[in-house]
């Protein structure tokens, strides 16, 4: 698996050692064999909010390492390719640009071929009409005068297109989303993807979990940043289900 | 136009197929041939917009293709380099760092020489003395017991220097900065600063598209996160222009 | 000091110049010979802020420059060591890995042993359990049951571990927690670091200074934004040391 052309940025396990052998150390134990064994998570989800994470904050360095352990996780080439281009649309172009060398080099030594990729004009799954109205008309009230270019894209290419791709399921499509949403800070935006996440079929512990576990690669702050928003949304959601069964 | 000397960073087109076939398609469609080609905001201006957003989020993969575009769309070697400049101040002393190589290398092949560059200390454009004063104030009031040198640098670096520097046009000056400050999830300083662009002759059509841009190049959630902002100066502006008029 | 092997990151000096000889003199005029004078802050405290900024942002570009500033500034190799350790939690893992090979070149070149660096397990300095023990409380109260795992890593590998490690003086743990939350925008954050900063030894003339350093460094977005914060954090301070001297 280690790759014999690796990206300039690839970094030697005994080059943490070197510069603080504390920082190697918890990588070992706090990390590696604590927080990727724990029960709430598997590790490809865990996977999948690394590489989300990372796309994100656009950070080259650790793509190639954990784009393998993705693969290696059970992660499809296809889901990986399309984990790039979801996170284009929510994390800027540039970021998923500059997942393409390292992907590309790893498609390439493990024998992935274009056309095992998705295609660029599947099938769409189907749409949630009712949802998708309420979406649109709320966004279309909202800032449909402000900003009609920004309304009509994303009706057009977000929820009427990137969406309802089938190389990826709504609810991983969702974990991305909202890993890549925490990881940058953008807690605004969090209410919405996290329901979404879980009606998508996230559970409130995988939910949970995710936050544990951005908060190592992602930093301890837009983790306690997104708590509040997170809080909010179990205790509605908590007490909309209890309501249903009243 | 294809450099020799490509920096490290640099993309091949036929790379993005290689790792998603739908995003090299996205790319070409949604971005080249649609976005691109609106009617509402200038080549020129969105060249300026993806530079600002780009040098912001110290996305160095796209800046050889963007910086080379936004010559080609008539922006002058000299605007450009008042652009890193400009963005010293508003994105980090380091994220205009991380342009210089690659700007440095591109106005070496196009054979720009230094004399055709800003000069540094050039006849200043006369400053709006009353404006200027109420800003000064105003900041002054808030903030000048909390962070003495901050306030001092503002008024001396920033307002009565480079914004008076007539190597860029203030509205140019104007865009760049919104765009950095929406690009960076920088919301606060939005309303200020929006309504110092559609002073200086940024139109309300030219705002909002610039959002839709944005979405493209710094992804969907940080233009979310500006609309409400961006919707409030607009009423306000648009409430004042009608009591103007009554 | 000049590296043989500088990183490719690295920028010459003239190279700024080539590009907008406006910036290079701003950078020579305005902050080399202007900023790093101020009173306020010690050389030693600038290199620690500015460190944590690079690092927070991952601007690799600067950091060869910086690191060598701080060890010339009185900053040992084993703190600075422990700098990036710190920053991995409050930055993320990925922000200081990507420090790690140009420190590991450094500490190569100065010939920086490994035993010099902080152990993986030293006695830790003494915990104030009161101060803890509320914290711990707040914190498990509000997000004990939204997000168990975040919560339980946060006492035990932060509170009882990290920050007790006697490699960095908490004044100097704080002052680049408090450094790296401001330059990353992470508002809400700032209002427990700041005071736990002030309850270290951090003054409020220092407090205000290292706003003006990072403005430099980070840009004025974020520090305009952290600026309201920080002005209510000294006003409160401010009253509730009257109020003991009443």
């Amino acid at each position: 698996m280690e790759s014999t052309n690796t990206p300039r940025s690839a970094l030697k396990p005994d080059d943490i050692h070197k510069v603080s052998p504390a920082l190697a150390s918890y990588t070992q134990r706090a990390i590696t064999e604590d927080l990727w064994k724990r029960p709430d998570l598997s590790s490809r989800d865990r996977s999948l909010i690394t590489v989300a994470a990372l796309i994100a904050r656009m950070q080259t360095i650790g793509m190639l390492h954990y784009f393998n352990i993705a693969l290696d996780c059970g992660v499809t080439p296809a889901e990986l390719s399309e984990v790039v281009l979801h996170l284009a649309f929510y994390s800027g172009w540039s970021n998923a640009l500059a997942a393409v060398p390292i992907l590309k080099d790893m498609f390439a030594q493990r024998g992935v071929a274009t056309h095992q990729l998705p295609e660029v004009s599947p099938k769409l799954l189907p749409l949630n009409e009712e949802a998708e109205r309420q979406r649109a008309t709320t966004v279309e009230q909202n800032f449909g005068a402000v900003a009609p270019g920004v309304v009509q894209y994303t009706t057009d290419l977000l929820f009427r297109d990137l969406w309802l791709r089938p190389a990826l399921a709504p609810r991983d499509r969702s974990l991305i989303t909202v890993s890549a949403l925490i990881a940058s800070g953008y807690v605004p935006q969090i209410t919405y993807h996290l329901n979404r996440a879980m009606d998508n079929g996230l559970t409130q512990q995988q939910a949970s979990e995710m936050l544990t576990h951005l908060a190592f690669y992602a930093g301890w702050p837009p983790v306690f940043s997104a708590l509040p928003v997170v809080k909010d949304i179990f205790a509605k959601r908590s007490g909309s289900t209890s309501k249903k069964g009243s």
